[in-house]
């Protein structure tokens, strides 16, 4: 058989680790695999080339992806889905392995859609883990690391200066890098899109530390956070209750507004593109590894439309249209335990 | 209700988080606290004291325990369970909290079995990751990451040397660490006790690699991994197949044997105390927090004789005798997986 | 002797080293410490306790400072120097050790100007490293780690996205930070306060690495760095050479203007306070130990209105008022290496 | 002119960065560079290929060489000289640039001697920083990070279980890496080359530490350390004042020295290879570029028989054969200043 294998959209940590072993499984089981160049778009202008396992040597602690990425969605332009259909008849393709998150693999599910379809299966990848039916998708762990690091370091200077110290982090739909960093790294207050926040009560919780003699307070939120009686509007702009418009991001917002309104000296950090960069975690290498030879594995059995998830200890197939339903909210229990710390 | 924390047996990093976490959930609800020191030891003399917030500040990402740890098992001296009782009655302790492996909560367990109880609860907490019922104990996905940073590191000094690198890691019941670091860190070759090893298949992959042009191999060893037809003797003394005692640990043998057999130049590097050391992931500071948490709940409810476990994205309560009865090895899907990769 | 010990300005790592120094050899010597709280507002207002071994037991590795900061300056309020003097004497302080940059160590220079001078020296600490006199002040290695660690995990984003990035980092009046940090992390552009940039050039240079198939460059930009023809108006508002204002920091310009005038995609990350957190490296750790030691000696042999300075391999005493003369400027031939790398 | 650049001895983090730097300024000043492969056997067997931009692109962060390296010394095998001059001659080289430790610029250091000379000149790269002349050669700080994080980690488990913990790191003939990183991660006891120790006078410390509640300690020993009245005999084996061999390296000797005499229960641990390994330190990084662009300019100079130094913050020549005439020892100021600590 004959694999294209791509990764689209954002880059995670650990998309190497896959790509790696697709290849290495594909190897070993007498496949050819095709690097497909910058996601969806290489399989639109046919940009391709063998992997084979020397291209994969080494890369398993690298971040990024050695096949580059792009936001390019077929089904957005047109005659995308048709060129791809000739790419994979000129190239004598027999299956598609797509890396990446909810605009990926929807393409994926799409062309598995087509009549014929295009076969086509799924590795979830994306630092939100927003996708759903799987506890984890590659990336999340790393980012939540590097989430938590940058956390022990505001701590430090926030207790010398006697400071709030806020963070914002990765989440537009789902709140799970800031929940779980937020735990992890001891905020005293996480802000998360699945449950407005109110500054009232921000203040009074942050009133409660000082009563107790600790002078500085610990702020992480998800881009996605919206006020209570607030409206996200679009990606790049969002308004409070009054109709004001939210300038410089959600992080700053709430600098803003603690500053205003507890009257006390603030200072904000967007954690930003460090969130998907560096070299990945033990944990999310392994994930990589398993999720990769695993879809090698759901081709081989021709069971296509499908995404290789991690559920508990096992890797299972789940329907790509399963996964891609709706946003997977944080956990609420886990929500409501974070109450505790603070 | 007044409970009794204490941890035993081997430290690991994130044991201070779940500490943390008894902590501010006991005192939410109205709770106190006494911090034993130095595990069952602690309890047999009487050593403790009052653990409030002030007492758990700033320890989430420190490694070790606060409150000391012992091998102490009060079941094999004499009076060491009465000596417990008195304790527990003298103090007036409503429920122990143990944090600890198979032979700490082994104690937990016994206790509980007395005639009348001595109401206990477990925290699965070792860096081998072989307490059945759990999926993660606290500790094991940190020393994973620091074994796999020690494979990252081998492995740029064996590709300039053209050398075969041998890791030593914990596990001498079962090879969670050896495995789930040697995937995830690129070893050739990963050794553990679930599955004796032979010399011969050994050099023949290192081969298999030559002949591909690589000139250098990583070998990860488990402690407690024994050759075919060998037999791990004690301890501190195992033979091989030909009756020749191991010496200076099973590393030291691989290294040695994989020089005579294979005529390679072989270093071998023992990764020792350094894995259960230093600052946790922020998987294990989430994981610490949730079981610390969940075992208060279980005391509220007066489930004794339980340990708190994470079995996929969940927390929950298992028999403490089911956890122990025995070794989790490790998954053998995983083990046939990692032969893809070298 | 009672030595009051101070640290003043914004936070570096490795100040608690200093402190942990100061305090054994103080009390090597039978010296007693006191620990002065927030700086000099602590002096103002009589805040300190006496800091024995146990005080500064476990805090070498730990970022902030434990004794806490403010930017109070006493010669810019009334009656603060007289405040001072009345501390001095309540607790018949013999000398005051002043950790901080050339605002905490202005205020130490001006207290030995008085008449009768209060006696006092300076250890030099801060990120941006723009004390003279000294190769090294505590935390400029860290802050250096630390911005080199981001641009490893931008180089891998920037590869797979086919994208410019632009990290922000410290650095007002000199641009240590950036230049080191650039040249350890790889970036292709370089722009610091010492040299106007020119968006031309950089597009430019750019340019060159599309040209052998480079499609991607990392810049990294001191905060106080200016385009040519422009000017830096204040700390918070700067403008370019057509007058506009700068708004959202240097690096949010630089952004615009590659966008806008080299037509690629860009990201800006600002460090911010990422860049004083978090645990020091083992260079800064032994950094502050030497300097702790070393102010402790000067005030033994009485050799007040200096600093202790690093220079070569040595620790020196150098005066305080030569040390604050002017800011260090990056080492021009350094300025003029980076070029090559791109 | 054509370079040869190549890389002997024991690899070191940041080599990568040199290679990476002799290339560039090569290229930016219109010279060829040949990377040799496996060090000075390279030279002998003419093994070597072109190196260009491409070849060292992505190299910076990686530990190890991509050259490879070797312990292959010309003048100890027959003819070896010879074939380096034929070598030189047939791929028309205008000088050698060595990157490595006392045996590898040993070597470069006898070519330039012969008749008519083999030009050639060197960049220190050790990681026990014992060459002379030279602040600092490439490698050393990263070592210093590795074995000062290995202490951070050890702290925290010593600490919990009331243990001694030895550490025991490279330093054959001085004491750098055991001096450095003991200071600056807190060792209570450090144990180098240069000063025989007394395991009398280290159970009184350890016992003073007892003395004042501290129930643990951490001692770090260079492999080259001798005791008081014994005498190190080869690389291999040592014997201690009593004539009996020190087995299994120094470590495990002071382990079982201190159990015996001081009658305290230890662990030890040795470092080993992972001394060597990883991710290069951003101080090793502009180490390695700095010196490698210098090495360049030396060569343009025409000035051979010269390494390139680190002396402060500048990078000068300093004759080879002086750089070699003696193992540089630790400061006898810094291991005095050790004593104030524990």
């Amino acid at each position: 058989m004959r694999i294209a294998l791509l990764t689209g959209g954002g880059d995670s940590p650990a998309t190497n680790a896959a790509i790696r072993a697709v290849v290495k499984k594909a190897q070993q089981d007498g496949h050819e695999v095709m690097g497909v160049r910058r996601g969806w778009a290489g399989m639109i202008e046919d940009e391709m080339d063998v992997l084979d396992r020397h291209a994969v040597s080494g890369i398993l602690p690298r971040g990024g992806t050695i096949l580059g990425t792009s936001r390019t969605n077929p089904f957005k332009q047109d005659g995308g889905a048709e060129a791809i259909r000739a790419t994979v008849r000129g190239r004598k393709i027999d299956a598609i392995v797509a890396i990446g998150g909810d605009d990926t693999l929807g393409v994926a599910h799409k062309l598995n859609g087509l009549e014929p379809p295009i076969p086509a299966v799924g590795i979830p990848q994306t630092i939100d883990n927003d996708l759903d039916k799987t506890d984890f998708a590659i990336g999340f762990d790393t980012a939540v690391s590097i989430a938590t690091d940058a956390l022990d370091k505001l701590h430090t200077t926030a207790e010398s200066h006697h400071r709030i110290m806020v963070l914002e982090v990765m989440g537009r739909d789902a709140g799970h890098v800031a929940l779980t960093a937020g735990l992890a790294g001891g905020a005293d207050i996480i802000l998360v899109p699945e449950k407005p926040f109110d500054v009232e009560a921000m203040c009074d919780r942050i009133q409660k530390r000082r009563d107790i003699g600790k002078t500085f307070s610990l702020v992480v939120v998800a881009e996605g956070a919206t006020p209570v009686g607030g409206e996200q509007i679009s990606k790049d702009q969002a308004t409070d209750q009054f109709g004001h418009v939210i300038l410089g991001g959600i992080g700053e917002y709430i600098g803003r507004r603690i500053h205003e309104h507890c009257g006390l000296e603030t200072r904000v950090t967007n954690l930003g593109h460090l969130q998907r960069g560096g070299m990945p975690t033990a944990f999310d290498r392994l994930l990589g590894t398993r999720l990769g030879v695993a879809a090698v594995e759901l081709v081989e059995a021709g069971r296509f439309d499908a995404m290789v998830a991690m559920q508990g200890n096992r890797i299972v197939p789940v329907p790509l249209g399963d996964a891609l339903q709706s946003v997977k909210p944080v956990d609420p229990e886990l929500l409501d335990m974070a109450d505790i710390f603070y």
